[in-house]
């Protein structure tokens, strides 16, 4: 498979190669894409360094996959040139998810609903919606969901590879007695956090919990469910966490609903109550799966629980999501 | 009044101090005490140094309020004594919170329960569950509560000056490429977050949270009022920050959630969806009220609200709080 990946300098970009080769992705070759900023510098894969080409619509000639992790306008920009060279359409940006026609695909939740043929757009969803649906989706089949609250603590990565710099940079700074000058935040991150710094919208709520509210809807074919979130940034660096209270329609067990995380690909029960060991980011952060415990009835409401989960914002939030996409293509394809 | 500190030099005892100083509390002699540890050190108030003594049942002779700071194992040993010796205990431990015959007391909520005689023990309740019901308070004129779900982001003050300085340390340890090596927390707390750190209790909550649920039902007095909580320590110096999603009976009009907040005496709205200016720690380090903010309509429930909110768990979580109630015995008294 000839695969580019348009923002392979980025903070997603990056993950994205890694995984890819970590993976083992049967890629014949390699196409690095950027901005014109990023000339010159090569990537290094499977040992070689692969130079970085500049994105254009010229770029995805005889390509059968492209990864886009650039922002939503150069999506918007250079996906239509990718589909019409054939290619796959792999979208990490938020440009084409709550397009009706453009599945938005979290592999082990909603796979089935892949599309099968070429010069196609998949759509990688929001961070954070990604992990809550991987939660909620087995709980799924122990009864049917009345109301989801959600409060998020949300890494650096999620704003990028300079939102990152920013909050280890500030932090050395705040430690040597210097006053912030945040750049990339409009706040100062470090030992601070933050409503997340997407703008608020006319519902008063802003745009990335806007984005997790549709996009788990969508993911999950539940296209009213009652969901409310709330978008917070912590001083982390690439590993978001979740507090989620799931009301049901009927009381449920918690064995059941134990069972059903177990059973669940890509989760991982992480809920001792004797050693207070539960989800958290320094253990998610460069890991595959979706932490989840904390897990225990609402002692406020008969039919709900709680549960907190956590996981890597830049691989199953976004990088590794992707390249399973990708998989999938490879199995339709195949 | 002759007024003495247990926990003197603790971080909510020097933070009584200085509140006690820069409200100019009408002390004719300040007793700080604290454990034989301390001994020999000196405390500065109002330009004068005042050696520490160790804490004994004869140091509370003659003292007209005692303020307690140093947990509940010392509460339990030495409020008998400052209560045998005729004085007014504040006791800002979890030791006599729950019991029926304690007034727990955040005055702007329940000040009104103040009892009227010396030789009497007040509690000063549990960080989160004050700024929780500085915010609830204010909406029970609004219409009755169903229910409220809580998740909170706690900063490293609530565990002491020692936990305040493990952030610091591990945090430029880890800048400098150190492995952490925890000892006041279970997990390293640099640039990470986790499950906060009380043991997890029978019902699956941890104490925090039992706390915060048990206490804000008493200071509200609505024994039943259903409420779930998840406490998690977050690496943040001194600030609290609570997101509150809040459902009522009834439906609710946003002016009057605003008018209800806004007229709270110690509440401060900090609610700029232009700006995106919302409360957070950096902001409310240092400062007496509790910030509100982020309040919408649940997108996903009818009658429900949410908000985030943000104090400093040092002041109105605890020190503040307790020379708050210290004035409303200095009224009594007359």
């Amino acid at each position: 498979m000839k695969v580019a990946i348009v923002g392979a300098t980025g903070a997603v970009g990056t993950e994205m190669i890694g995984v890819l080769e970590k993976r083992a992705f049967p890629v014949t070759e390699l196409i690095p894409l950027a901005s014109p900023r990023s000339a010159g510098k090569t990537i290094a894969f499977r040992g070689e360094e692969v130079p970085v080409q500049v994105v254009s619509a010229e770029a995805f000639g005889g390509v059968d996959i492209a990864l886009f992790s650039a922002g939503a306008t150069r999506s918007r920009e250079f996906v239509p040139a990718a589909l019409n060279a054939g290619a796959w359409a792999i979208d990490n940006s938020s440009a084409f998810r709550m397009d009706p026609g453009v599945p938005l695909i979290v592999p082990e939740v909603n796979g089935a609903d892949m599309p099968k043929t070429r010069g196609t757009v998949v759509a990688n969803p929001n961070c954070a919606a990604i992990l809550l649906t991987m939660a909620l989706k087995p709980l799924l089949s122990v009864g049917t969901l009345r109301r989801v609250v959600v409060s998020t603590y949300q890494s650096t990565s999620g704003a990028g590879a300079l939102a990152m710099e920013e909050l280890v940079s500030q932090t050395r700074g705040y430690l040597e007695g210097q006053e912030p000058n945040p750049h990339i935040f409009q706040w100062p991150i470090a030992f601070n956090l933050f409503s997340h710094n997407s703008n608020i919208e006319a519902n008063g709520y802003n745009g990335e919990e806007n984005k997790v509210m549709e996009e788990t809807r969508k993911i999950l074919d539940l296209p009213s469910l009652p969901i409310t979130v709330t978008c917070v940034r912590v001083p982390i660096l690439r590993a978001h966490c979740e507090s989620v209270n799931v009301e049901f329609e009927e009381a449920v067990e918690m064995d059941a609903i134990r069972n059903a995380l177990e059973a669940m690909p890509g989760v991982q029960l992480m809920d001792d109550r004797e050693e207070n060991r539960f989800p958290m980011p320094r253990h998610a952060a460069g890991k595959d799966e979706v932490f989840v415990g904390r897990i225990r009835h609402d002692a406020g409401c008969p039919n709900a629980i709680e549960l907190f989960l956590s996981g890597d914002q830049l691989l199953k939030g976004a990088a590794l999501n992707a390249v399973q996409i990708a998989e999938q293509v490879v199995e339709t394809i195949g």
